[in-house]
């Protein structure tokens, strides 16, 4: 029986095989990882560029490979030692420092049978599509991310695992944060703590850059990210709400609770109790087969209209998670795909007005409607 | 008078001009931040893909633009806010959720004059190549982050001054780090407090992730990026060596020291003694026209050559730094290009043995020789 990769990599060829592509070549990324098993390294938050550096992912076609061609520096051991013990890769292509880059991919292209057609990452750089066009002039181009993505947005039951272990930790790390929170703690401090807490318990890194909304009378509401905020510290009356993500074993958390400094203003009961209540509904609605995205997203959001605060609730009411934070399809009115069963979804309704409510939390969707994979309280949560 | 960014703009289109360029696009990037003063967004550690996004960026022609083309969700208002005040950028186009994307990005086509030959962002996401070549087929599309690295290469008064600042509150984090280890503190926690104090200090966040290498008797030489590491704690004997970076007004620190713990092997002190005066030896010699980047590495190896330890300096002398933190030129035996005034290069000579040994400043190159932006004490670090 062929492992989840070979079984990934055999299903990517049939839909090449249908869709007209005789080779693909994906950049280092998540696409990749899913098919090989090799992990995307996290995006540093710059760009680390290096002297002639215009490819680094892996071919395949119908017939052969993958085949990885890796620049040596900063690349090749890594992928060495992620291919260790993964016999479906066929081979890596190492680019020394002085080869000439046109060169060996002309080889490497060779391998795979020089495609007329060849899929490639939505987001490989443009770089590496001059390089193939020079190679290979008349050579068809075409985005294989669409294929990857459908391949890509029903988990399976080791996806949902790693992704359940994902979500305890992320619990685990929002208790660690709330029991450093107190009157005089900054904003600052907050996501600090919280991007220690992550590495802490063993998250890999953030998912996306921490953010937090600090809101209430005479407060601005404030979007804060790493450092774009102030070092202003908590008051009595402010409410937080927090919005951050792990990396686990490849795979992404995103999560979100809010949190009352002392007494909030009066509105503050009645936004959180709705929050809440929008969230379960559409929950429990996530059953396969019977819903789209989109209706999905109007069930998201159909107590908070009821309740005439329709619009407080500005954005989607969620998207797609794996090992990207944001994958397709996503909860809102353009998406028209049915859900599917193990598809997984943050669902994630807020209402912004005299203070800022949010909630998130990654749901399953089974026969038996919506699992969440995090399950810190729903509670009313206050300092 | 033209401002920076004015002034900059007509640079690019006589570059432009004379490599026969007749439009560019430049995706959200570096790049585009040098050209415009829009600051790019740090990337995420995993993609955010938005549903259709296939373009973000902002196009110019030699007589018109800059027209920025960003979608609506999570760009429009934050693009919009960084052009306030910036009178050189001509438009900002939206794409609203449901617009057609081939429509709205011809329309920015033609308002740049449907250019024959396109020059783009190195790293421009293929899928935004696929859309031009479908709205233009026949357009000769070119790397024109080349001529880019050209213009960024040799920083002016103001990004000398932001980076200096840079390297003054690297230095300060640093120092607060340095008062946090002690027996017992483990790699997480070193990492997670570095973290921390960027975000203290006023950093946007981390230039790259994080690393530290723990070695020693007994200890395998342990590369730790961000939750890639042991949660052991820090024992007799252990040398440390960290390496990390800030971004601070856009611009990218980079920085290494090394620590020992206790007293640590006989070798260490020689191979300290050794890396550190590599470095000086390394710096004295950055002076402007005199020098090529190859000549300058084999500047910065050889007392460690001398020593017979060559072949533990395992990787290239330095890199240019700027908005990004590792920008062309390079400091290797393959780069033969003279130092100019204002370049700025990391010297991080290192040696790799029985222990473990790293230093890394950024220094500017001057008439006088090197200037460093960080000042953190060179002399022997224990705790």
């Amino acid at each position: 029986m062929p492992n989840v990769y070979e079984a990934r990599i055999e299903r990517m060829r049939r839909k090449m095989a249908e869709t007209g592509m005789r080779g693909l070549y994906l950049m280092m990324s998540s696409d990749l990882q899913y098919l090989t098993g090799v992990e995307r390294q996290l995006h540093n938050p710059t760009d680390d560029n290096k002297h002639g550096d215009e490819v680094y992912g892996a071919f395949l076609s119908l017939e052969s490979g993958p085949v990885f061609l890796v620049p040596r520096m900063g690349a090749s051991a890594y992928v060495r030692q992620q291919a260790e013990g993964k016999p479906w890769i066929e081979d890596i292509v190492v680019l020394n420092d002085g080869d000439d880059t046109e060169h060996v991919t002309r080889g490497v292209l060779k391998r795979i049978g020089n495609p007329e057609t060849l899929g490639v990452s939505g987001r490989a750089w443009a770089r590496s599509l001059l390089l193939f066009q020079r190679i290979l002039p008349g050579i068809q181009i075409v985005d294989a991310s669409i294929a990857l993505s459908e391949m890509r947005a029903r988990k399976d039951e080791e996806e949902i695992r790693i992704m359940k272990e994902a979500g305890e930790i992320t619990d685990q790390v929002f208790g660690a944060v709330l029991r450093q929170m107190r009157l005089g703690v900054t904003e600052h401090d907050l996501i600090a703590e919280t991007n220690r807490q992550i590495i802490l318990h063993g998250g890999s890194g953030t998912s996306f850059h921490t953010n937090i909304w600090v809101s209430g009378p005479g407060i601005k509401i404030m979007y804060a990210r790493d450092g774009k905020t102030r070092n202003t510290p908590l008051q009595p009356g402010a409410v937080v709400a927090f919005d951050f993500g792990i990396v686990y074993k490849g795979y992404a958390s995103d999560f979100g609770r809010t949190v009352a400094v002392g007494e909030p203003v009066k509105e503050y009961r009645r936004y959180h109790d709705l929050v809440m209540a929008a969230q379960a509904l559409a929950i429990s609605a996530m059953r396969p087969g019977q819903i789209t995205c989109a209706e999905l997203n109007r069930v998201g959001r159909k107590l908070i209209e009821e309740a005439g605060l329709g619009p407080n609730f500005t954005h989607r009411l969620g998207h797609g998670i794996g090992i990207d934070v944001h994958e397709p399809p996503f909860l809102y009115e353009l998406q028209h795909d049915l859900l599917e069963e193990n598809m997984c979804f943050t669902i994630e309704p807020s209402i912004r007005g005299v203070v800022d409510v949010r909630v998130e939390d990654i749901v399953q969707v089974t026969r038996a409607g919506g699992v969440p994979f995090s399950h810190f309280s729903h509670e009313y949560l206050a300092i």
